[in-house]
């Protein structure tokens, strides 16, 4: 648990961290967030962070809480406070403090809230025996390319997920096609070796993860294709996995009912688990 | 403006009204909302209001805050302290503070808030004159029918609409039919005298003045269809208005660049805006 949550210019013990209740965020969910990961103490991937939230909050139009520099200085403070050097940061930017009426208002202040924590024990079971997902249909907003706190279909897809004993839930569009999981990225590796996970669009988020893994598959000389794939495609693929900050790549043996490949994780994953732990390593300055 | 608001079991100043920043509204939008009209000291189609709010939070599986008869009570008290005898009260209610994580906490507990302001003064402009509206994609989630606080875009339309000089949105659905306005519900009637209203499903709000009207219109032997009606035959149609707790019936003079009818507000409008408001003198005790 975060001890110490930066809100609006403070630091301030985590019990008494508090947001106004006209806050947009609370009372229309008007604004956008970044979960960042921490190894040794450095941000992982922190310029695709910064610049993919300053396009959410480009395309929102609201302003910048602060320049990137000032908050690069937040942020370590905020690790800094809460001893973090394994772990991740939350950051939530929201349009600000108003009486409560949809338009933009006139004047606004941008909020900033962030919080760190430790990193909870290596989750060994998950990357060891891989997870099962289940597919349920996509019933989102048409803009998931924003990182918007708007997450209340993701909340009840992964609780879904939870009470059907799988690890995520994979949306599936009104095509059958795969967008993507409530709170990662989709893969498979085709009975080809390719190595395929959804394009960039409105209808999935450009996962900072998924773009360090692509970028770390391209240099390995891996075959990857940016396209959409079904779930019956996913289903009979050699191997599926999923990303994100905290999941890291995370092999899926099983999709819905059926078994992936022989049930085991996948080679590819693998390979590209270890080559984004040791990215995670390296890069963790940027 | 609200000078106390209800917090969590507090009635606090305004300025000191706040929630946890891990309360699950703020990072989530998990949480839902009412806003209810106040005439003469009374909350006008209450029951319509409450028992939308019961099945928001059952459809979110939420627990209710307190019992109908608790609410009732804190309702009242937040009018009382506040002094609003004719305005409207705000009621948020979400999944409660927990270590943020997209499931469902197996321990929460529902935060509750409330906030009641007066009045603004009648916008007599908007229905001597009728308001503009534009037309916009519908890009929102397909759960509509729960009165979440996830209304980013629903922000997102409302201010397309201002920036247009009009005074609400009517989203579009990939047919070509309205589904309802950024905070409101849309009528149309037709040539024949026909009162035309989308009927309820997952792409709308059921409003509780719509819920209201429908009623009034039939017990004033009106002929009302609840159905959907697309952009060309609104734009065509003898007269548009729309409806909603603040906005009450509002006569639509202008969808786009298209006049509707002689451009002037239209009797039906009228008579079912003189209806509500007796309903609403009337039936505030409910």
């Amino acid at each position: 648990m975060s001890r110490i949550a930066y809100v609006n210019g403070r630091y301030l013990p985590h019990a008494d961290a508090a947001v106004h209740i006209e806050d947009r965020g609370y009372q229309f969910a008007d604004g956008v967030y970044e979960v960042i990961a921490v190894k040794g103490g450095q941000l992982v991937d922190n310029d695709l962070h910064m610049a993919r939230l300053e396009r959410s909050l480009s395309e929102l139009r609201i302003a910048p809480p602060m320049p990137r520099r000032s908050l690069k200085l937040v942020m370590t403070e905020v690790l800094r406070r809460n001893r973090v050097r394994d772990g991740s940061l939350y950051l939530q930017a929201t349009r600000g403090v108003a009486p409560r009426d949809h338009p933009f208002p006139a004047k606004c202040r941008t909020s900033l809230v962030m919080t760190a924590k430790r990193a909870r024990p290596f989750n060994r079971r998950a990357f060891e025996d891989g997870v099962k997902v289940i597919t349920i249909p996509d019933i989102r907003w048409q803009r998931c390319d924003i990182k918007a706190v708007a997450l209340l279909p993701n909340v009840l897809g992964k609780q879904q997920a939870r009470e059907n004993g799988a690890f995520e839930a994979w949306q599936v569009d009104e095509e059958g096609v795969v967008t993507e999981g409530t709170s990662t990225n989709a893969w498979i590796v085709t009975r080809d070796g390719e190595l395929v996970t959804r394009q960039p669009g409105n209808a999935i988020l450009n996962g900072c993860t998924r773009l360090a893994l692509i970028e770390l598959a391209r240099k390995a000389g891996l075959k990857i294709v940016e396209r959409p794939f079904s779930v019956a495609e996913a289903k009979g693929a050699r191997e599926c996995f999923l990303s994100s900050t905290t999941a890291l790549v995370t092999p899926v043996v099983e999709i819905d009912d059926a078994v992936i490949g022989n049930g085991k994780p996948g080679s590819l994953g693998q390979q590209l688990l270890a080559l984004y732990l040791a990215h995670a390593e390296g890069d963790a300055g940027a």
